[in-house]
């Protein structure tokens, strides 16, 4: 079911940046890494203002950016043709975080047309296993 | 299943205080409404810095609500015996919420030794249709 | 945002009985017990075809019945128009079910164009603690 | 994390006649394809009793195929210690499966003393793209 994406990293990045400029609020802290067919992979630097004490980065951190990978797979799938909304997310907290940077990596299971499916590996620091792992529902509207 | 709570809402939102400060973090937005026998209420005040474009709650800002919540009842209905951690999470977005304070009711389905599984609706405004439904486990630690 | 269902409970029994004769194999199991705005309730008879050892009910067997009462609720508030199709589904399962019948009450929490999404609440004899929790979603066809 | 399991594809696949006699309730349909570390694949024979009209194998039918392999992984990975059960379990229904057997690949994400989490991948005929995905959490008692 793979094809090539339609978007570069760069595009994406650019997209990113012109109509969701708050996701840098405080900050840069995501990096798009890359897009392939039907896959995206984000970077969240690590940075105390996702922290919470012991410094463990927080669940809504963690979903922020798997939410923002998901999207980006779609983007890059499918093009900026509007706005998608997630409608379903479902998280499975495996791990304590390090304190270090956090990697999302995101496989789309379906990419339909109305509704797109993906999947989502968090992994911290050099360990193959994930932190995290969600599943999330992105609901396309008509164009 | 249901007896009365171990812990009184000014009891809870005292131990928040002391044990969690960084929830008030950039100014108070939580409150806790009540606990109740398997249930507990918090708020979360309208401000612009839950807010994504067009002014909407953004998702993190409701999963840290949801999370809070479960929390608080069941740290009401236990007491404070030491940390729980949220295992699994599903959410189901339903609607976009309105310019105003989120009420985020939970009910315990479970509180067993081990695991104590919740269901959250957030509400938004005066509606008493949720404009999301959260589900989540967390894993209590042998004491 | 409730209104009225369009179909009586006889008109969902006699729909399913029509479309659905399959959901009787092996015997009468299955029976609509009420519909209302936005809800619905099924009947699932206590028979040894749906056990485990140990008289415990199977978790497919109840995953057939949560998904069956959100379908007849779904159709009851809609109206017969056309294959509503499972998207998503979420089990939290929490208490072992007695020998006795299961009773499966769905509230839709969202009935929109595209998409609907219900929780439904498994209990067993008389207790008033579910013995699981579901939430689900229908992506429903355009007309 | 990963190691070799303790228990080998027959080892399990003996441990499963012995004990669960039940799930060749009808004929054989359920065969342990492999076991590894962290995983594990079974095949569900395509058959007439699993179906629903269209020639579509049953949601429920998946259900009982996905908790099975997770039970195998587990199984194989930390040896026949007891009943552990089902707490969660998420389904995303993807596409629809043809005629055909249905091969079901589980990979354990966590593997604690606790809790064992893994999602499972169903495939149908040939095509490299899951019908359906699927995350389940199990409770593993205390041995």
């Amino acid at each position: 079911m793979a094809t090539l994406p339609v978007m570069t990293r760069a595009e994406v990045e650019a997209f990113l940046e012109r109509e969701f400029p708050q996701i840098h609020h405080g900050g840069r802290s995501y990096a798009v890494e890359a897009v392939g067919p039907l896959s995206a992979c984000v970077r969240l630097a690590y940075h105390e203002r996702h922290l919470r004490p012991g410094g463990t980065i927080s669940g809504p951190a963690m979903m922020a950016l798997a939410d923002l990978t998901l999207y980006v797979a779609i983007l890059a799938n499918i093009g900026p043709v509007g706005l998608a909304v997630t409608t379903n997310l479902a998280f499975n907290f495996l791990r304590k975080p390090g304190r270090s940077d956090l990697l999302s990596e995101c496989r789309l299971l379906k990419l339909g047309k109305r509704l797109a499916v993906g999947e989502v590996n968090l992994l911290s620091g050099s360990s193959p296993d994930p932190i995290a792992h969600v599943t999330s529902t992105y609901s396309i509207p008509n164009v």
